[in-house]
């Protein structure tokens, strides 16, 4: 568990007032910061890492971050990078709860007419899911209340795309993705593409609210700052095709009560709130799809794609 | 390596305006991050997380940091977080390279009269290191040129501390310090404490310049910065007595060549170089020890401790 011993801190409280020659010796230290990556090649790199380096500064400074406080965040890095490995991604978990990937996002998927919002990413895609037919499953061990998806691909001006690759991927009822379990088996994800229409149906699950894994460090700082580690319930979409801009984004269900709560990862935005219209046993489902005693639901999704450049 | 491919970034020169909804989209998100800490029950923790929060969140949409960059970023920390183990703290020295433990320790370590300035911790102190008789050697198998290091510890009075503890650590001729190579033996490094005047003196090693350990991600960023991976010539010092506050600090040669290439940690402060005169072999040794045709060096270093509670 972080320690934040607030008792040692040199906060605001205990030292008021700063020397004009403290003042000076932290701003001379920053200045030398920035001016040793003045030599970096790559201008970017160098743009990067100078403002980086000047955020980075001003927080340390305007917090007076004590030793105590640096340790504590050492240790925080060190236990998120022990517990990352091929199937949990601890930085990721990090920058989502901060609210940095979103904010990564907003700025790489500025605003463009009716364009389809982005949404994080989130650590639980994989390369290589299955392909699925149009209209088939992508969950079939995983639990859960099947859920028919389906809509539209189009491009802002309207025109259908034909061929766009979907991928979808969701966590089953128990709020697990696939790679969460052990063993190598995919399941509750896949990839589709649309038809000469730009139109796209599958069967998924309803989905439901989960926590992240809130086991490591990202979940104590959860706990230790009073939020919840809870996901409203979504199910992920990347949605490519030549000549637009990749959508990576969710779903939202307009019923859940966690969307009241908020998402531990700042993922909701008003546009992807969708109405999932729960079914009751026995309703004729839309392929004839023999569902027995089982409840489902039904949701209906258009994307619409931006331009690759404007 | 980490990537850096500047031409997929949605830097300033592809996108020169960002639109009202944008900005506004951006801002809001920043917003909703830090409303999110509202109920942190700990104030001073509250105070950290919405401070980085607003940062982290200014340097992102300052650089318009790209999805690919902020992937570099993640797969950067992950490749710390791999490398670091008990012998080896990558986010320590990446602390140290960005200047964000230098800015830590002037933060936390005010100016105050005529007392000793602190630099850089750095990551090869370990606990229980050997108690040393005063005049006593810290280097055995150790390689180096012996250097006799002698001084005294007072308050910003002038009293002599009697009884300050005083923990020294250094690399070897070969710039690795103990820690650094296979099993647990532990050299190059000791406690004592100060007699009944103050003063203190013992035998290390004259310091010669090494690279910080350069073949992680720190390593990398600094080769695709231009940046030397050098510390200049040092000897770690860590002073403790009651009623003062704990002084960490290093010695810098005034000989040394690499103070006018700059510090990879930016640990120099010109309060902190001395000399260190250097001996002809043969000449009588401050203890009348045998050095044979060894040359050896002598540095005078007085330390003064601040008051713990100005």
């Amino acid at each position: 568990m972080v320690s934040w011993d607030g008792s040692q801190g040199n906060d605001a409280a205990e030292e008021p007032t700063i020397s004009a020659e403290q003042e000076r010796r932290e701003r001379e230290l920053t200045e030398r910061v920035v001016d040793s990556f003045e030599g970096t090649p790559d201008p970017r790199l160098r743009v990067v890492m100078q403002a980086l380096t000047r955020h980075l500064h001003a927080f340390i400074r305007e917090v007076r971050l004590s030793e105590q406080e640096w340790q504590a965040g050492i240790e925080f890095l060190t236990r998120a990078g022990h517990i990352t490995d091929d199937r949990r991604q601890e930085f990721i978990l990090l920058s989502d709860v901060l609210g940095a990937s979103m904010q990564t996002i907003a700025v790489a998927n500025p605003a463009q007419g009716a364009a389809t919002e982005a949404t994080v990413f989130g650590p639980f895609f994989v390369e290589g899911s299955p392909h699925i037919a149009l209209g088939g499953r992508i969950a079939h061990a995983a639990a859960g209340e099947p859920c028919w998806v389906s809509g539209t691909v189009s491009g802002t001006d309207g025109t259908p795309v034909a061929g766009a690759r979907i991928e979808v991927w969701q966590a089953d009822a128990e709020g697990f993705y696939d790679v969460q379990y052990p063993g190598e088996h995919l399941d509750g994800r896949g990839h589709m593409f649309t038809d000469s229409e730009g139109a796209y149906r599958f069967w998924g699950l309803t989905p439901t609210p989960y926590p992240i894994p809130h086991d490591g460090p990202v979940g104590d700082l959860l706990e230790a700052t009073g939020r919840s580690p809870v996901r409203a319930a979504h199910l992920h979409f990347m949605v490519t095709a030549p000549g637009h801009r990749t959508l990576v984004t969710h779903i939202f269900d307009a019923d859940d009560p966690q969307l009241a709560l908020g998402d531990c990862v700042f993922g909701v935005k008003d546009s992807l709130i969708e109405r999932f219209d729960r079914q009751p046993a026995g309703t004729p489902t839309p392929d004839g799809r023999d569902l027995g005693d089982n409840t489902w639901s039904r949701v209906h999704f258009d994307i619409v794609l931006a331009a690759e450049h404007l």
